[in-house]
């Protein structure tokens, strides 16, 4: 990449997050078992809706009929797998975008394999913290569970790498987040670290990236846009609470909220 | 349907919320992946006690043990689809009552198929939205997702038809609620829009009905019961709330505390 | 059992505490559908870390990579059995500990013949309530779904034969907690009903004793210690909530900030 990471401006994230109220689009979540409340209560927040299909077959029928899905590994069964796999085929045969959180990938093998044999299969964007994004590109990482070890500008090489491999766009997130196709990067440095203590904010980010890849117009500024939301949204929360289990609650009501103000 | 909707008085909703109360009803819950959590929490705090059970061979000789049965078919698996025709099977033969959850028929074959098929296994009541309603009765619909695109009323005359084709009770819920046995018909005209930014309430609403079809009396005032009492606490929590996350919070607050003068 | 019940002191509950921070130790949970998000939030919220791997052959990896493993059979399928299976032989040829949850066993055949086929397994921990210890000591009990009818100590004398036959530590909780390794017993007279009213608070103390488990020293009391600290965040939880929805968020944000002090 030639160029250095630009910090995305507050009035585009503002922009998008505006089209994406006007547009509430439906998202169909194949994700992990963990989060699946929490990332349907935060599509709902932000003024998407998410529905979550499972079954192989309606997993295709559904994938088809949304405006953007969600593959997310954290989880993966062998049957959950087959389902990602029709849902994959189904969006992209209808032109539907579609968004991989490759959860832990590189720690654990079957996901590994998984999340390899469905990059060629042209996610619009990939969300996944630095450990992961270093083993999709096949370089050494010390991810152990879901936490990265790895600085995000550290794998802002490899990011790139892959954007420009695979025709994608991939959002590596951390204390900063960077968002690139390749060419273009976007940084966001905003949030808060006790996101970290609510489980499945990054996965529900996802979900958030899924719901902004559905919007018209520059796929990168959205996606760059769902990052900035969802950090900022969590850093203004924070000064409010006691603790995650009000964070939790106050980041929904944060995002319901938020406006064109709280983004500037 | 002969009658008019009559408007639920509120010393009927206080009367059957008292009875459940002294029964604590036992509710085997066969729901979908994202909802159970809250439908648990919500089943709490109203009064009765959740179970889940999953395993088909479990949930026969559970659905039998328990005093209601819920099917809601959100993220029907073939497994699960076992397990529920299994629970369903072991209920009827034990006169345990079964509540359906159609969750987005119509929209999607597999489910759809599977809701046709036990729609004649004597169901002892049915909670869906407009769309699913028009589905289940073989109406043109326009059900895209899980939110109803067709109004209550609209629906009430299909409803007549199937709870009386089917021998059931059919509960509607929207922003106005009809609840009948194809011959009389009551109305809860309560709640507010903020209940559609949470996933899961209208899960919930049918794991209550169930709740409520285990209480002796007349099971099409305690199934109206049901609407009402959930529909009230939703409207009496939202003066109180920033959005949808204190919103869940304060509404399963709100159930606990819940009482005869709330619902006059 | 020759000896007394010994209440906890709170000193070294503070520093079994302590340690579990330091250490910060990753969980593997095997748990059932319900909990999974309040378990995970449960174990950030007390400084451990939480990961759910379900695919059995990623089950086995994992659990030897972890600090500790988590068996809880409140949803069982067989899959599930498998994963469980594959995770308890891979953690016991790592040598790393887990804890048994017997949810409901007695009550049902499926779950109460695959809770016997892994007691000779070594589980570190059981943590049950008083039911499911008779039931599992083959004793006569009276559960009917997942509340214990049956008074903690009337369950003792079979804990001790539990845990003196399979070389394991049981706790049983209820209104009193009692925690023995068949010789020696600590209690714990702390908590608050309202914790029965919220769906999870069990299954997220068995997570909480799993990471307890992984902690270097005496095992019996870092058990006692893991049952004190979450009795004891309930208790100072409830004077500030209105009902069951504020204690679950409040009950998170005081685990997250509970200090020594607060355990005296």
């Amino acid at each position: 990449m030639t160029t250095q990471p630009i910090e995305l401006p507050g009035f585009i994230a503002a922009s998008s997050l505006n089209l994406l109220r006007q547009r509430a689009p439906l998202v169909h979540c194949l994700t992990n078992e963990v989060v699946q409340a929490f990332t349907a209560n935060t599509l709902l927040a932000i003024g998407a809706a998410p529905a979550m299909v499972v079954e192989p077959c309606e997993a295709a029928q559904f994938s088809a009929m949304a405006d953007a899905v969600l593959i997310n590994i954290g989880t993966l069964s062998q049957r959950r797998a087959e389902a990602m796999m029709a849902a994959i085929i189904g969006a992209n045969q209808a032109g539907v975008p579609w968004v991989l959180d490759p959860v832990a990938v590189g720690a654990l093998a079957y996901r590994t394999e998984f999340a390899l044999s469905v990059l060629p299969l042209k996610p619009a964007a990939i969300r996944a913290n630095a450990s992961e994004i270093l083993a999709l590109a096949g370089e050494p990482s010390l991810g152990r569970g879901v936490d990265s070890s790895d600085d995000s500008l550290h794998a802002l090489p490899a990011a790139g790498r892959l954007a420009r491999e695979y025709g994608t766009l991939v959002a590596i997130t951390g204390r900063v987040d960077f968002i690139t196709d390749g060419d273009r990067i976007w940084s966001v440095d905003d949030g808060d670290p006790l996101m970290t203590r609510v489980t499945g904010t990054g996965c529900a980010l996802s979900a958030v990236v899924a719901a902004f890849c559905a919007l018209p117009g520059d796929r990168l500024q959205h996606v760059a846009a769902a990052c900035r939301v969802m950090a900022r949204a969590g850093r203004l929360t924070v000064p409010g609470v006691a603790g995650p289990g009000s964070f939790a609650v106050g980041f929904l009501d944060r995002l319901y909220a938020m406006d064109g103000g709280d983004l500037q």
